[in-house]
């Protein structure tokens, strides 16, 4: 079978018309003879309003209730387009995460997809029917609901490709495809054509924000064809695929900031063998996410270590430490909100030595002082302050020559 | 365990300040003792809402994907009441309809329940928690979500109250219980304080509109203890349970009236001893529901044929039997709208012959001619006109002697 899935977002089916107009995407599909697997949001605002509600009753509702509240949304999606479809006289079955076999693990709000029990979905398509299945939610072997947490809709529709063998996986988004930098801040952005796995990863991981990194991770796993488009026009899109199978191999194929980053410093640790283990065992246990991580000596019996996190855990990640400071025997915890960060993204960066100092250079000439810095074989990112990050994401998107005036690197 | 199942309707938990109202009565029972399953509907005007959306996509949506839509309703519901009451630091857990192991038939908006697994909920229970249970809804053998269809919450809740041995089954409402006649219409209408299974179900039947017929027969059967009573006032309710449980029988317990009621009328039928099956199958077949049947035979090879409906039905009943005239034989056909039923109730009638008498005379001595009759063993009901029915209804209450002032039947 030509299997393909198709993602639909919240504002792509944010009211009763874009449903239609989502239908009217998915016959164009079916008769050119795909068999169609829709994967879809909740509607707009619904999770919104269904937060508002819970909080109401308990500011901290359980994860499980609030798994239980939220998978309610993903489901009207479900059944409203199926009778769209079946008014453009498709054959068409709506899946909860329970019915299409997607069993996860039993972390409620963030759960990981184990298994895809893939026979009744399989049963739908040779019937011919479109099947239509909730994002965002799972099942675990008890019979729990979950969700598997931000951006969960992408990694169903990839699981859900690479578990039914599918040509490829369309993310249907509200813009027309992954760009060289945000547009909103970026004047010169432009539309990607191709992109490698690698590349898209990290660009999602720095929050490009067009796709979440797990379902990215998956696609690169399994082989995924993946391509974002927009739902409300008519482009081609981005396509994320191998890198052998790409045209052209940029230095840099673009910028990402993420605008929501403080540091943490840790002063006079023990030098023990088992004291950075000791430091982020703790910050793991408390379900803290850390990105940075930069250790320094200072003494032979003392180190330092800083590191990045969402300035949103910031209180969080103080409380833990301090409760944890004679277990972990730091002298003195420093604390600096108001951070972003800045990174360059490029498969070619591995073969070209000099990007580092190019960014460093442009950095430099724009007086953005650097705080931290992060390198990996296909990225470096830097963190700054943040009322410098627009400025600088805009002066490095120059700076690479990723504008419309030049597609080549320099 | 003594385990109570309490049920809260639409309006009990229409808001997020009733849902803690629900969660305080729930915390009651809990500290006295009681193992609690509660059962809730979706909140107020949920159901309408999904409704109208599905209406804007399709005016026929399938059954199966209106049940996937409508019950996400209390799946919302169960998850609110969840957190709610977590946070007066009780333990709870939300069941949908397939959690809690409600396996119904495959009559999608309304399956009737075959059986009910109960493990789920008495593993619940025995940890402490409150089992909040989605009502209305439940999942085939092949894991299709289903629901009960109208009053399908009541329905879930007497199950439930059946299936795990409770004590008793309280039904919240938004009334204070069951009364001697609509006090809406009847000036004189009394609260009942206790009323039999049998009674009950013909007042439901009639309209009665506070408890649906099939919870009461499903109550009736497993001999389950039901209270109807308010959820925003605290009086004791009416309790509805075994006659020889009762303190005393009165002879008429009530006076029911139904404003939706039209007659049909065929003449000229021939006389075959088949006759009576052809038509009511043909009827049956078309789905519409028929209450009372006269049958008179005119000569020795005619008879005729009046039946009431509900008038809403009166157009389609017209149209099959204008199509099947040929088949079923008959000459001609008279449809009398703006007819109503009005209704005593009560056991006492049964071993009591002077009711009937009793109820022509007082229709009589007020002016209003029957048009049709019919009677049970614990029932009578008349067919008049319907702008004479509020004054028959009341004239009956009066007549048996149900108002405030007496008591004792005549």
């Amino acid at each position: 079978m030509n299997i393909i899935v198709m993602k639909f977002g919240g504002t792509s089916v944010g009211s009763t018309e874009r449903i239609q107009e989502v239908a009217k995407r998915v016959e164009e599909k079916v008769k050119a003879g795909y068999k169609c697997v829709v994967v879809l949001s909740a509607m707009g605002k619904t999770t919104d309003h269904l937060v508002n509600l819970v909080k109401e009753l308990n500011h901290q509702p359980s994860p499980r209730e609030l798994d239980m509240l939220l998978t309610t949304g993903e489901q009207i999606s479900i059944a409203l387009l199926s009778v769209a479809l079946h008014k453009l006289d498709l054959e068409a079955r709506s899946f909860t995460g329970w019915q299409a076999g997607i069993v996860t693990d039993e972390v409620h709000g963030k759960a990981a997809v184990h298994q895809v029990k893939t026979e009744k979905l399989f049963d739908s398509l040779e019937k011919g029917e479109v099947a239509v299945v909730a994002g965002f939610q799972g099942v675990t072997d008890a019979g729990e609901i979950t969700t598997l947490g931000r951006g969960g809709s992408d990694t169903t529709a990839v699981t859900l490709a690479a578990a039914l063998d599918a040509e490829y996986c369309e993310i249907y988004t509200d813009v027309t495809g992954v760009y060289t930098a945000d547009p909103r801040f970026i004047d010169q952005a432009q539309k990607i054509d191709e992109i490698s796995y690698e590349e898209m990863l990290e660009l999602a991981r720095l929050g490009a924000g067009v796709l979440h990194p797990r379902s990215v991770e998956c696609a690169l796993t399994h082989k995924v064809k993946l391509v974002v488009r927009s739902s409300f026009e008519r482009e081609p899109g981005t396509w994320i695929k191998e890198k052998d199978e790409m045209e052209e191999t940029l230095q840099v194929r673009g910028i990402a900031h993420d605008m929501d980053v403080a540091r943490v410093k840790l002063l006079g640790l023990p030098n023990q063998s088992d004291i950075l283990a000791k430091l982020f065992t703790t910050l793991a246990d408390a379900h803290i996410n850390v990105d940075i991580i930069v250790q320094s000596e200072h003494q032979s019996d003392q180190i330092s270590v800083a590191f990045s996190i969402s300035e949103a855990e910031g209180q969080a990640v103080q409380k833990v430490l301090r409760e944890k400071q004679s277990v972990l025997g730091f002298q003195e915890m420093l604390f600096e909100g108001g951070l972003a960060k800045v990174s360059a993204v490029g498969v070619g960066m591995m073969t070209r030595p000099g990007v580092a100092a190019n960014m460093f250079a442009c950095l430099s000439e724009a007086n953005i002082p650097v705080k931290m810095v992060s390198t990996s074989e296909i990225k470096l990112s830097c963190v700054i302050d943040r009322d410098k990050a627009i400025e600088a994401a805009n002066s490095l998107h120059r700076y690479f020559g990723l504008g419309a005036d030049s597609k080549v690197s320099i």
